[in-house]
Order: structure tokens, then sequence, then C-alpha cells
């Protein structure tokens, strides 16, 4: 009991390492764009824990160019822990030897050099998460020792203004400044007076006024002129057949034009079906500019964000009733809280899949890219430690006609998880296989386990053009496996429905095709489109939505 | 489209409020304690959305307090949203008409008075949660209007410490005043230099220095002295045939006194079962005193806090290797993000219960105690969105016979869930039951479902001072049964036990005795804690562990 122990490690490396890098630091926390990577090479140690601050919508670009500068005889071996790794710079790092190790969320157009990387030893893969999961572990045993983030301003003091896009920068700081770890921010310009405070100074090391201002990206606008008659046809089915049946009210929307397409329809067909207030009025997700005509038309109440989204700064401070908003009047997004809403709060997920096996097991994963998984998991999933009870929730626990085999007999409501597909795919693959492409990735890159994207105890509906699978009500795998068979069309899969099956799941209304559901599909053309192209999107905002360049051609 | 709508009706509401509030609000956002309760008529409507900050460790009681002083004929009928209601005043809101509506987690000392309030029609419940559930809930749609919450110290420009005790403070403010809500916060002094910052002054509207320091209670201490063989016992059972056996590095654990044995054991009998390094290295968890043994013999690596805990101050500060600290080198503790690493990145959550039952379906709640549930669902429970794996997390999903007819030939790890209890609890109440009170509970205070604690799907194990039953190793629901019959001992429910099918159950290891795991019961006994009360807590401490009065006995 009276060890002369150092108890205090973690605060003298540090300490040290800053002493170090202190010639670089200016008043206000100040650092020279040129002494970048000098104060990396001051800061950072081979087989340190390290986070490049990067999502879908903004990117610590400039760090992560510099971090690729340091001399690779002083740095080297870094165990990467971060939300995403979309950057070639981020890839590079591991091909330089400066990474090693890898934990993260997201591939996005890395995802194939990941898992060649795998393959070729060049990149240890720790594992793949969703992006809550990755936050809880930053404050267990994934710590980042030195986080390299972005924000759109500081003032002289070293007080960040993070904006429209705060994003993952709460939970990275948090993590890293509250372990003596070390916080270094790359900003857009640094000014005498921030609109708003959102990182206190004594939580920042260092701050970076970046030569450009940081990468961002589209990555939530769809344009509604590229939505297919089928994608109307399938949104037609999920309004009818889950938005109304179930009376949704609270949702995450995944991104793709099935999702666009539901979210154009809401004031045509959604407005026909009498949803206006009843569905919608609660949403997780980023500002998608294919929402502006339902926002318009008063359906929704509130949308908190992950994220946000180009082009869309004036219009959220003009809806400030609907967005979560700063003192400024700009967008404050934040994803861990958006994700444990997303988890705990909604009622509903609805995205798309690439495949789906018998056991309605679905992946977006490919034999070659180890793409990751994002926010889809922790949305798509039954939250198993929601208690709180709503009728959409309870309607769908109800259905369940295995509950009393899990828990006996004792009352449980369930999360509605949508998966959205066509029968066949880009390429014409189909989406509904023997086996997920998933387990040769888990083979070529050594994964422990397939990834999966949502399990299929999770999946309550799969929507196709051919009809709506109502797994929730199935009473065993075989049911399952043969609803999935009965709305996969002319795949392979579908092939093998037994057509006497089939109409039995349909009389028990575990099948619906649109004729069942009374849908007429005739009617599945753009006319239904409240908005069919980005100018209208722009019309309808009043001039407020900014769409990028590339989505402008008038 | 070119309708002439309002869209910032919640701003300009806010603006008048505190155009109505400004008089009494002075620079750095003063406002004195005589003037709290004509601040609270300025800012708070009827049927608002209010949030009292509060939760096991600290208390924004003064504002409590002073809501309870309003003009009930300007202010009435509030929906609270909040954590917690253990205080006395937060009931009392309700008898004077001020509140209605309650939207909660954890009822603690009132927990009766909320079932009876329910029952005359003084209370309307709208639904019990977990605390990360509600904090979600903040950011869909139950967000504050006005919130009520406590710090240390305010600067005198409004910036606010909440050192020690951080808790739910960030995840309030921020759904709150970012969605222009009105923030008022009571502190315990106002200074002219923080420690440190911990909510910027911009997310503040008014501050408060209360005449008394806020409440705060040590509800994480338990006395060494109170452990009982039959703890200890369980505890052996627990190290041997759980943690040993799936090699448990990162958990949360429970309060109770199992638990507490469990941490004074590590030194001892841990020690000599070789776990050291291997078991307990990362924790979610207060900072427990019992935990003092294990930390100083070198076991843990990190500990995340949700809170503080009296008269740890000093030694937490004095641990900055293991607690997450500020750069003011005092506890930086964070309830949303603790429970989200206890969601997604814990191996196993262990915790007492009341009462199970044949299904393994659990509760603490009583026919007339509207307990609520804290933190343990979200934390004991299979988290479906988790995707990375660990040797634990696989192990038990490989023990799972049932997964196929689940999800089909796929793999998946799975969380401990364990619960603890001796088969006759508190006052010789059977700890097994044929039905929960929870259905009792249910009816009388007109819920939807009983309240469960934790669902019988997500129990892996139950220990008792009879053993323990493997549930995640029984193929179907019958097994299950048995198995938790198998060790309920003379419990009516344990009499029914068939001694043939519990002699397979133990063959199969399915359910383990003492005898079977080689543990000799004449050991369970006291010499087996590190330290045997609270002086020898302070003594491992290096005296840095300063127990609040009354735990003193010497």
């Amino acid at each position: 009991m009276t060890k002369q122990k150092k108890w205090n490690n973690l605060a003298s490396d540090t300490a040290e390492r800053m002493a170090q890098a202190s010639q670089f630091i200016g008043s206000g926390k100040q650092v020279k764009a040129e002494d970048t990577v000098a104060l990396l090479e001051a800061v950072i140690r081979p087989r340190d824990l390290v986070n490049i601050e990067g999502n879908n919508q903004k990117q610590a670009d400039f760090l992560a160019e510099s971090l690729l500068k340091v001399d690779k005889s002083k740095i080297y071996d870094l165990h990467m822990v971060q939300s995403a790794v979309p950057l070639a710079s981020h890839l590079d790092l591991f091909e330089a030897g400066i990474a090693k190790k890898l934990d993260f969320a997201f591939g996005g157009p890395q995802s194939g050099r990941v898992a060649e990387f795998i393959k070729e030893g060049k990149l240890e893969l720790g594992a793949i998460h969703t992006y809550l999961e990755l936050f809880g572990r930053y404050f267990l045993d994934l710590t980042p020792k030195v986080s390299l983030i972005c924000a759109y301003k500081a003032d002289r003091e070293g007080n960040l203004y993070t904006g429209f896009n705060t994003e993952d920068t709460p939970a990275i700081v948090e993590a890293t400044k509250f372990r003596n770890g070390i916080v270094i921010a790359q900003v857009n310009e640094i000014v005498d007076k921030l609109p708003r405070v959102d990182i206190p100074a004594d939580w920042i090391d260092a701050v970076i006024e970046s030569p450009q201002p940081f990468f961002i990206e589209p990555l939530f606008t769809r344009d509604p002129a590229l939505i297919k008659e089928s994608h109307i046809l399938q949104a037609m089915l999920a309004l009818k057949g889950i938005y109304a049946e179930y009376g949704v009210r609270s949702m995450n929307h995944g991104i793709g034009f099935l999702t666009s397409a539901i979210e154009l329809m809401l004031p045509t067909y959604g407005e026909e079906l009498g949803l206006k207030g009843k569905c919608c009025t609660h949403m997780i997700l980023n500002p998608h500019p294919t929402m502006i005509p339902a926002i318009e038309e008063g359906w929704v109440d509130t949308i908190h964000c992950f994220g946000g989204e180009l082009g869309m700064e004036k219009y959220v401070a003009e809806r400030s009733d609907v967005f979560f908003v700063g003192p400024d009047g700009s967008l404050r997004s934040n994803r861990a809280f958006a994700q444990t809403a997303g988890h705990y709060a909604i009622d509903m997920f609805i995205g798309g899949t690439l495949q789906m096996d018998p056991y309605g097991n679905s992946s977006t994963a490919t034999a070659n890219r180890v793409a990751g998984f994002g926010g889809a998991p922790n949305m798509g999933c039954d939250a198993k430690g929601r208690r709180h009870p709503s009728d959409t929730w309870l309607k769908c626990g109800q259905e369940q006609p295995n509950l009393e085999e899990v828990i006996g007999k004792m009352p449980r409501g369930k999360r509605l998880v949508v998966q959205g597909c066509e029968t066949f795919g880009e390429g014409l693959a189909p989406s509904f296989v023997e086996e997920l492409d998933a387990w040769k990735l888990a083979q070529n890159a050594g994964l422990d386990l397939p990834p999966v994207m949502i399990y299929g105890d999770d999946v309550t509906h799969v929507v196709t053009e051919e009809g709506i699978a109502y797994l929730s009500r199935c009473k065993d795998l075989e049911t399952r496996t043969a609803a999935m068979r009965a709305v996969a069309g002319f795949t392979e899969f579908g092939l093998k429905a037994d057509p006497d099956q089939t109409r039995r799941l349909r009389d028990a209304k575990i099948v619906m095709t649109p004729e069942d559901l009374g849908i007429n599909r005739d009617r599945a053309n753009r006319d239904m489109l409240a908005a069919k192209n980005m100018q209208e999107l722009v019309t309808w905002s009043g001039g407020l939505y900014e769409p990028p360049a590339r989505f402008r051609n008038w």
C-alpha cells in the first residue's frame, strides 16, 4: 500500500510534447500554417492513437495532408481511430507507413484501398463500427492521444466556431482533451468575434488557419430529375403500406433515391392519403434538399441533423422553427446526439441495401471493398434498451407471432426497420442472393464476422417494386424467406417462390403487392414528385436553397 | 409556394420572454437569488416543456424550490422532461398543479408518490425511459423550452464550470439552447476565473448564485463492513464462472453489494485466479470507492464516469492516468458519453435485480412505486447496432444454440448481461416469481407495458448463492426456465426444479454450482475483501479518499 507509483504519466507525457511544440504556438494558441508539419512532429509519437476528423460533411484535410509530410523515421505505426477515411490522404498514410492500424466506421471512396491494404499487410484492421459505437469506444479503449479537427472559425483566444457543420467535433474533442490528449484544429478563418462559441479555448491546444477552406461534399443531395418510376412505385408502396399503416411520425431516412422520392411525394401522394400531421412530423435527418417541399407545406415539426448539407445554409437559418439552430441563427448539427435520437427515439429507419440473404440479413459489402457501416446499423436495429412506447412501436411489436418464444408472456414493442431495393440493382445485379458477398469479404480481409449492415431479426419490412414483405409478421425463418422470395421478382432467388405459399402469405397480409394495397401502378410516374428537378427545389425554397454548382444546369 | 408563413415563432417567443426577464438580468447574465421566482415567472408559460437538472449526483434544488413559489395562476400544467425526480420539490410541483405531465428516467425516493399521483390524476405519465433514451428524445419530440440547470461556478461573463459533476448538463443545455429555448443556471459561486470552461456563456441565458451549494448524494458508496458472506460467495462465482470464463476486460458494475464485493475481491481472489491485466481493465463506472484497492494494485487502465461521487474528488485528481480529467485536473464526467460507451463499447453489464420471472425478464418495480429505469436497460441489453468484435462478445455469441433460428447461418456476438440476486432478497421476499409485480404496477399506474428493467432475451447469466444459470447456453424458453429454477434455491419457484433436469443442465454446463466450479464455500468469508471497512479504503487511497461524514465512524 505504500508503493511509489506514478499516476500522471499521461499528463506528463503530454506536457513534455507540448513543451517541444511551444516554439510553434503563439498567442491565442495560433500556429502558422507553414509550421504545421513541425508541430505534428513535436506532438505525435510512434504508435499513438490519432484521430483525423472527417465525416460526410467536413474534413480536416489540411491536417491530413500535413501528417503525410512528417518525417517517417520519427512518426510511424500510428493507430488511426476516426469516423471515416474518404480522402486519398487517409490511405496514403498507411502506404507511407506513418499509420498502421485502423478503427473506423465508413470508408467511402477509399473502401477498395482499405481491402487491398489489408491483404497486402499495409493496414491492420481493428474493427468496423457504426459511428456512435466508435464514439463510445473513444471513452473506453480507443481514446485518441492526438486529434486533428476542423472548424469554420477561431477567435484570438482559441475558441472555436463549428457552426453549420458541428458533427463529430464535440465527441472527438471531449474524449481527447479530457484524457490528457492534444487537440489541434484547422480553421478556415481566425476572427475577432465568433458568431457563437462552440468549443471553449480551454479544450484546444493549437489552432491553424489553413491555406484553403476545409473540404466538404454535398453527400445528401439527390437530383429529383434522376428519380425513376420504379422508385416512385416503391415510394407509393412504402407510404401506403408502411407510413400510413403504422402511422409513423418519427424516423430517419437513409440516403438514396427511394427516400428522396418519398420526401418529394409527401405533398402529393402523402397529402392524398391524409398523412399530413400524422406522419413524418419528427425527423433525425441531414438537411436533405428534397425535404424542402414537405417542410414548406408544413409537414414537419422538427429535424435534428447529424451534419449540414452544402447549399442549405440560408434555408435552414430561415426555418428555425423546424431545425436546431444556435443563437447566431445557423444550424447546430451534432452526430452523437442525432445518432442517440436515431437509436432510441425514432420509430422507423428506412434505407436501401445492396444485398439480402434468405434470412433477411443485408449488407452493402462487396468482395473487395471494406465499405464500413456509417450510421445505418445504429438506426436500423431494434434498440433493446428502449422503454418508452409509441403507437407505431407497439403495433409493430404486437404483430410478432414469435415474441412469446423469446421473452415469454411479456409484451414489447419493436422499431420499424425498412429495407428498400429494386429486385435488380445497379448493373442488374440481383438484390436477393443465397449468400451475401460479405462472406467473401470477411475471408478476403480476415474479418471475424461477415460485415452485416442490418441483421435479419432487426428488419421488419422489405420493399421492392413487386411489393412489401412484412417480415415482422413472420412466425419463423422459413416464412421470412418465403416472404422475401415473394417480392424478389425475377431474380434467381425470387423464381424459387412457391406460388401457393405466396398466395397464402398475401392472404395473411405478410406479403402485399401494389394491387393488394389498392395502388394503381399507372400512377407511378414523375407527376407524383412535388419537385421534378433542382430548379424546382430552389423555387420551393423561395430562393433560399443554393445548390452546389455541379447540381445546377440552368 | 408564395405563402406568408412565419418560420421563427420559437425564436420570437423566446425573445419576447427574455425581454420581460431583462429587468432581472445584469451583466454577465447574473440574476440575484431574490429575483429567481420573478425570473421564472417571466420566462415560463403554461404547458411549457421544462427540465430541472438533477441526477444521482447533483440537483438544481434551488431552482426547483423557486419554481414551486411561482404564481400558480400564471404558470401551470408544465410538462416536466428530466432525468430524475428524487427531490420532494419535484413532486410538490405536481401537487401544486404547476406541473402536470412527466417524462423521466428515475424516481428514487419519490417513486411511491409518482404512482400515487398517477392514480389520483395529479400526474400524467408520458413514459419511463433509460437516461440515454430520454436524452435522445430531447433532440426529437421532448425538447425542453426552459431548462433549470446547475454548475459549480460561473465567471463574470456567464461561462460555466461543471467540474467533477458534469453529468447531464451538456445534453440538456445543447438540446434547449439550440432549439431557441432558455437556459437558467444555479451555481454555487461566481468567480473571476474558472478552472476551465465547460459550458460557453453563449449557451446560457441567466446565472444565479444560489444561497446554498447544490444538493448532492453519495449514491455509489458502499460500506465494505456491510458486505455479507453470501455476497462474497456470489462474487467468487461471478469471478470464476464469468469474469475468468469469458475474459471480461470491459464492463459496467451496477450499484449494490455484489458488485462492491467483486471490486474488493479483485486484489485477492481475482489475483489468485490470475485475472489481473486480463479482466476489468476498462470500465464505465462512477468513481466507486470500493474500486480503490484494485486501482491501487494496477488492475485498471481506464474509467469513464457518468457522474462524480462525494469524497472521491482528490483521489480521482491524483489518479489521472485512470480517470478522465480536465486541464484543471478534476474529473470530467458526462452521462451521455458514458452511457454511449456503456451501450456500445463494453462487453458486460452486471447488476442486481429484485425479481425475475420464468422467462428471465427482471424488474425492480413493485406494485405501487414507479421507480424508473435509470441507466440499467441501456447497458443491460444486447446492443443490436454493435459491430466491433471482441473475444468475450464472440464467445458469448457462439454459445447461443438458437442463433440460427433467428438470423440463419450468420454468426454474431452477444453482450454479457449478468443479473445477480440472492434467492431471497430484502424482507425475505423471493427473487424468483411466476409473475413480476411489474404487471400489477402497469395496471395500477395505467402503463402500456409492464416496466421490465432487463428482458429475458438480453440476460445471459443469473448468479445466486446456489450457482450460475448460463441462460445464453439455453436452446429454448423451457431450458431457460429450468436453468433459473436450478439456482433459485428454496423459493417456491426453485422448489419446482426437476432434479434430473438440473443434473443434465449441470452436465451440460448450463448450470454451475460452486462445487462444479471448484469453489470452496468455506472460503466465502470477509477475509476475501481487500478492505473490510471505510477506514481501510481511506488507507488504501493514501488518505486521498474523504468519505462523507455519515460513512465515518472513527
